[in-house]
């Protein structure tokens, strides 16, 4: 049985909804928490990747948690992104993030400039022996510096606060890496998955859950998915995630990333805007003529699992 | 219940013994095939990656096959590697191998240059039309031109004498999507998977079996888990699958590739000889160190497994 | 004869200071902008990636360019690093800059997410084609999405404000591909090189000038280099450029980027502080053991310049 | 001045012509070798990759010397690609090219598998050390196992037969780095490019010569190119290089290499027929409808070199 201070099931990295202006737009990310909740996520991610925290300046990532947390009011918990441009401003974002209530904060590795493993320890352990929240460490070979396999293991074993990685690499031998080494003198440590497409052999292979953004899109699917999983249904787990591969192979591949979720959640009723990077007409009109395609992908899926 | 015309199982990809010499030992061959099938692989795989394909002449590659077709005796399956240095070149060894009596030949892609994948279509098609054998694709990016998925699913609808994929690039969403093209139009297409450490996750989302090096080590534990999964008990699988990560590990990582298997071989008692690439004092000494190390994980599985 | 809008010579991307509390040090700075200025560089380059600008907030990063203009005095031009989180607030800061009396501003391409180059190319004409400062792509995609040769072409052409080019890659084929097709339409355009080991082919191939890190530690070195060139003195310059070459490759290889280059200030007898990473006390202590060598390097060149 | 062992200028790994049954064409690879002595270029070199040489058999790749050699008739030097199948059949290789009268043979690092460099020092070292005739190490890291610039060293350090590097990195730093360490010690060492794009720079940089491919194609043109950095003309031959830049560029990217160099000879008057990869109808037209864009670039630069 899983212990039950672990991270648990599917949480959503959420877009960040914008209005015309490019501006947060509140109300839209309120009701779409509700509606994500409504639709049995087991958590909330604000300021993933998926959520363009870069994107963002440091004022408008508080302003975000801050109302994922008051909309949330306990029902889930949230896992907060909480990165910011050096150790000390993310031990501050960390802190604040902690007081509003976030049950923990998720910190990519330093970005940008490439550290060796030597330097991703440091900085991991700096903001772990300083913070008063509890930490998961979120690791994204393709867009930030790697964390491997025995860093993720030195830091569980010097710093309580590091209760968990979310792993977007997809690599499954990796993960079991970490669990083999970990579990056994950690077992409040939680592996999440962040690569949809893997996410059904990861959670055979041991991991806790999945921080993906196709549960931002079908999330009944990606409940689903995980539950029978947990029932040991190991033949249907993967006959879901079959259904999940294509939805998650068309989001991704639609303009530049998260554009597709984007669409994905249009699908859903959900027009989040249009996002922080500046696309051309001719991306607009492709990303357009794409939205049937995604609207069938997501339909096909979502009618007989409402019926559940 | 599978096509009885597909590959299943774990099939060996089998070192090449040498003497002191270099040269091909006949006799270790022999004595090490009659190990394998003693010790309940499914198939032999001559002439792959860790036979070292590369290293031995057309005439010698030739000869492998022909003592592994002699000694197996139909006991097994025999698939074997009839890459040579172009389309024509192997189009003759194919036939030949055909000849022997081998169930089917593996060709990996065009290696040295890097090719788009309409070469690479274009390359297997040539071969595949010619050929009086059944064809198995070999996929290994990390060595030669990648084989897309939209290129499999191209050559398993254009070309009869194409009969499965061996890949080896250990990407379960790659294998789920093209098995989800495929399987459907063509019921006698075998899918195995190369990468050792993904194995179980792999039969799990529906490969048919493997071409894995470490079952030239640990037959008995590849064995093991595959008849799990066929079984069902996916714990089990899995619980295996935690036991073969680090003797790969430790295999795939002493000295250059295949010698960490060579000292895997010696663990049960096989002096396969040094492999064809030179290798300095220092390097030997170290492989050396090593050995006790490889003993002890290797044992450390053997003793229960013999058991069963 | 080289247009006079244009830049020319060796800019310095200057390291930015810190305190013991690793704060901006501003006496540093002033100073060690005045050295600079002193020991002949043609330029200056806050916020660039010697600058470590993604480890400073967006407010640190204005004072940095205001203490740095300031301090300037109009001496030599300053060429202001600009990105920020999203295009709105990489344009406010372009605003700031220039009104500030920056000669123009440089922007990385967007990073953490890698972009396509359509997305690119939209990136930076949203920005050009709101700025009232001229602009200068920096290309590095060894840390940002890359800026394709042709991504350059179309903006050189489509946009007035884009006015030059600052490329890291070290790829001579490519600055020369550039030059050969936005020179014939804009001879104001300006072909800046950031690669230090390869600035003398560079700027004997057609290069304006550099922004070299190893210019705020050698700046008589790398100001010789380029006058040799523009003297037609080809043999000098690469006496220079060899000279260069161990330097630059001790310094980018000690720590993590750019630990080394701070130690090469100290070289000089400038302690600008301990760089916004934290660093453990073993890499610390290397770092230390290594500092002699460096300053042997580094006073085996500057004697000799000095005498010039 | 050079030392007079070592080779200098242009060498050109020439493409093999095969006849419409794909065999190799004796009376055209005849004639082609009298047209490249011709038209001024210092060298050959057959069985490099724009020969294909993996692509032929062993017994082909000595025919192909041995009609080289002949033909050639000491005109000029000839250094024969001698990589086979392993270390052992490389070394027979090379003594019968050495009995042949080469002047030198040329051996690529071992692909398929990414060997570390240990390996590749072991390799290159146990060769050298028994073979009667010159080597010259090549290294190609798209295509094979990288030569490190330490392996260069030590093996030049090491082994008096080995005499020179064929570098087809382009990496102008590196190239620096190998002349700064071996040209102390060793005199008789040369130095070859075999990136056509950075063969100016590479030659300015200190290198003796290229190995390129476009000098089968525009061989006025590198040859001029060639000597005007000799004789100092550096705007000469940076003129020169923007001239060949195009020319490379087009027939580095038709089609698979090295179909586009094939074209190339088109242009010149020699059909050297097929390639020995299939390609399909598409690919075929794609390449014809290329053909007038490859004359008119090479028409385009050889008359006026005509008139030299």
């Amino acid at each position: 049985m899983a212990n039950t201070k672990r991270f648990s099931g599917i949480l959503t990295p959420n877009i960040t909804p914008v209005d015309a202006r490019g501006n947060i737009d509140e109300d839209k990310l309120r009701g779409y928490v509700d509606w994500l909740i409504d639709h049995g996520v087991d958590g909330l991610y604000p300021n993933g990747s998926t959520g363009e925290f870069v994107r963002f300046t440091p004022e408008e990532r508080r302003r975000i948690v801050t109302i994922v947390v008051d909309q949330t009011r306990g029902r889930i918990p949230v896992l907060a992104g909480a990165a910011e441009a050096n150790a000390n401003e993310t031990i501050a974002a960390c802190n604040a993030y902690g007081d509003m209530g976030v049950q923990a904060v998720a910190i990519v590795a330093p970005f940008y400039y490439r550290l060796g493993s030597e330097a991703v320890y440091q900085y991991f352990r700096e903001i772990a022996n300083a913070v008063r929240v509890d930490v998961t460490l979120y690791n994204i070979p393709l867009f930030a510096s790697p964390i491997p396999v025995e860093v993720v293991v030195r830091l569980a074993n010097d710093c309580p606060r590091v209760v968990g990685i979310k792993d977007s690499s997809g690599d499954v031998p990796n993960m079991m890496r970490m669990i083999a080494a970990i579990r056994p003198m950690r077992d409040d440590f939680t592996f999440l998955t962040g690569w949809d497409a893997s996410l059904a052999v990861m959670l055979i292979a041991g991991a806790d859950g999945g921080t993906n953004a196709t549960s931002g899109v079908v999330p009944e699917l990606t409940r689903a998915l995980h539950r029978s999983v947990v029932a040991g249904q190991i033949e249907e787990a993967m006959r879901l995630q079959y259904q999940l591969i294509p939805i998650f192979d068309a989001m991704i591949s639609l303009g530049e990333f998260p554009e597709g979720f984007r669409a994905g959640t249009r699908a859903r009723g959900w027009d989040l805007g249009p996002g922080r990077m500046p696309i051309s007409d001719d991306q607009r009109e492709k990303i357009r003529a794409m939205q049937s395609h995604i609207d069938g992908l997501v339909a096909a899926v979502t009618p007989s699992l409402n019926q559940n």
